[in-house]
């Protein structure tokens, strides 16, 4: 509890000075101004961020939070609850979609084991479970508030220690059955959209087991009755431990004053969970891919974000963020690497101004 | 002419086998079918192209057509004319935004004047000038019928060079004040839609020049009556060298069963000429980004495409494709690097198969 409070408490605006900074540097290189888009958005973003006009994030994690979901008795999911533990066993294997995905873009990727139904015993996964999965969240709460804290802590500690390692940016990713039941949930209720906009077809569910779906978020919602105004009491009635787990490396973001990317909607749920916790957040992370699950363009929107990447991914994992991270790679390379006008004199020949 | 003609009757279909192969590898590999979105699509389109279903595309260079549009003597651009060519020739100091993103997406960049109105004598620029610039398109044609096919075996030519050297993929890119005010005007006559639709404020118009823009393309269209069934009647009384050049790269690559790049807004009014002119095309090119210019998304639309990336780009010169020239690279990484569940055994471990 006190991790959590003295995590929000210590998150402070960006620095206005290095964006200002950053943005005049930009606009002084041999471009039209504002021509390259987001990725000055970027660079702008990231030195408001660390402080510092110019970055890189050479040294970069994908953090993977794998927990179960009580709700998938319900029949939310197409695959049943076992394939977590499988899933989360078979990510330490190196040969996902994330690992792949992580290796070409050189990032590490840290396993955590938040919540999973089963026994893990595997070096290759922290071992930081708060419970064995949660409770059917259509007949009461997910987990109690003490466990969302709980678990929003791991997530926290989790990602303070990687920082403190000196990786300079975190990715965030989930394994967990059900949970983007629990995230339609969780976006319903701060949106107040219809759970028929926020949920999707997950794994290939049936006509009719998506009826089902939405019926139980529905229902959920009403069961518990969360309050929008308070995310602790959303994440615990209708939101998982994943979820709670990267709102928490999200926090740590934030407080650390270091870059963090969403990947997708599960992610995005737990972005939006830390964004209502403190609207300070926002300034910290960054988007990867709008993913195929149809309720992404409105998480996105309910967070303030636009995704760079617009690629039908639904493989969850964290796949999106090795490839977010490229794209920051590259605006990051254009600001330490183009010229300004003035600098470009090379062989004698100077770049010709043209603003 | 014959190399033209030639080259458009050399178009044959992707290798459906190919496209088959990679499309079952994809669905044997470790994750639900079809969740790497995009992804898988550009592994297949890309064993349709090649004819082999394992692809890489380790050698890449940038084709950067620069040229001059005689109708910017009627005010529809914010910068004058001469800026074509100090532009085109600020390109060979490697400090522009495509030759710094290039650098870090190890893409080399190749310079070409199609049609700047002045003399470049620069070793680092291939002067394949088939006139000084275009005639004002409001008052008559922007260059006769037989310009238009020479610019397009420029386009050839140059692809089919550099292909033959050993490059695997190309990205288009372009240089050329005015450019798009003629894009609007192609994209106009090709979708039927009105030009307050298909042409933007470029690189800051006022809104008076706006009104101007539009009207000018309007009046180049009503004075030329170009017809859409006829791609080079198009070109040649509404597009400009720079157009007909790219174009010419997107046939070469068909031609030569390669890969090709699509950057922004004027790159896509050449990938659309390519795709009229022969439907086939539309199976060798792969978008980049979506422009910030408010047309390219009707542009996609009509190519048959969907941008990979959406980040408010609007600074040309192919700065989109070393960015997708990444994406590209994570795709095919992943057909070569991740497990299928029945390759998956380590250390003794089976990963389990949970389809």
């Amino acid at each position: 509890m006190e991790l959590f409070k003295e995590t929000l408490k210590a998150i402070t605006p960006p620095d206005e000075k290095a964006k200002k900074l950053a943005s005049e540097r930009l606009d002084s290189l041999a471009k039209p101004i504002g021509s390259l888009g987001v990725l000055e958005d970027i660079v702008i973003k990231m030195a408001g961020i660390t402080g510092k006009p110019h970055n890189s994030i050479e040294k970069r994690n994908i953090v993977i939070m794998c927990a179960d979901n009580g709700v998938v008795e319900e029949g939310v999911s197409a695959p049943p609850q076992i394939f977590t533990k499988i899933l989360t066993e078979n990510l330490t294997k190196g040969l996902t979609g994330v690992s792949v995905l992580s290796k070409l873009a050189n990032s590490d990727v840290t396993i955590v084991d938040i919540g999973v139904n089963g026994e893990i015993d595997n070096p290759k996964i922290l071992n930081r479970k708060v419970n064995y999965g949660t409770k059917n969240m259509t007949k009461g709460s997910s987990m109690t508030r003490e466990e969302a804290i709980k678990a929003i802590e791991v997530g926290i500690e989790v990602a303070d220690k990687l920082y403190s390692e000196g990786y300079s940016i975190l990715g965030t990713g989930e394994m967990g059955i059900g949970n983007t039941t629990t995230s339609g949930a969780v976006l319903s209720v701060f949106s107040g959209l219809d759970p028929k906009i926020t949920c999707g077809k997950g794994a290939g569910l049936t006509e009719e087991q998506y009826e089902n779906k939405i019926n139980c978020v529905k229902k959920a919602i009403e069961v518990n009755k969360p309050n929008s105004e308070d995310p602790i009491d959303v994440i615990s009635k209708v939101g998982g431990f994943d979820i709670a787990g990267m709102c928490g490396c999200f926090l740590s973001a934030a407080k650390n004053r270091k870059p963090i990317v969403i990947d997708g909607f599960i992610s995005s749920a737990a972005a939006l969970c830390a964004v209502r916790l403190n609207p300070l957040v926002k300034e910290y992370v960054f988007p990867s891919h709008l993913s195929k699950e149809p309720g992404a363009l409105y998480m996105a929107k309910e967070i303030g974000v636009k995704p760079m990447l617009d690629l039908e991914m639904r493989l969850g994992e964290g796949s999106g963020c090795p490839l977010a991270f490229q794209v920051i790679d590259s605006a990051l390379y254009v600001m330490d690497h183009m010229a300004t006008f003035d600098e470009a004199t090379l062989d004698g020949d100077t770049l010709i101004d043209i603003r």
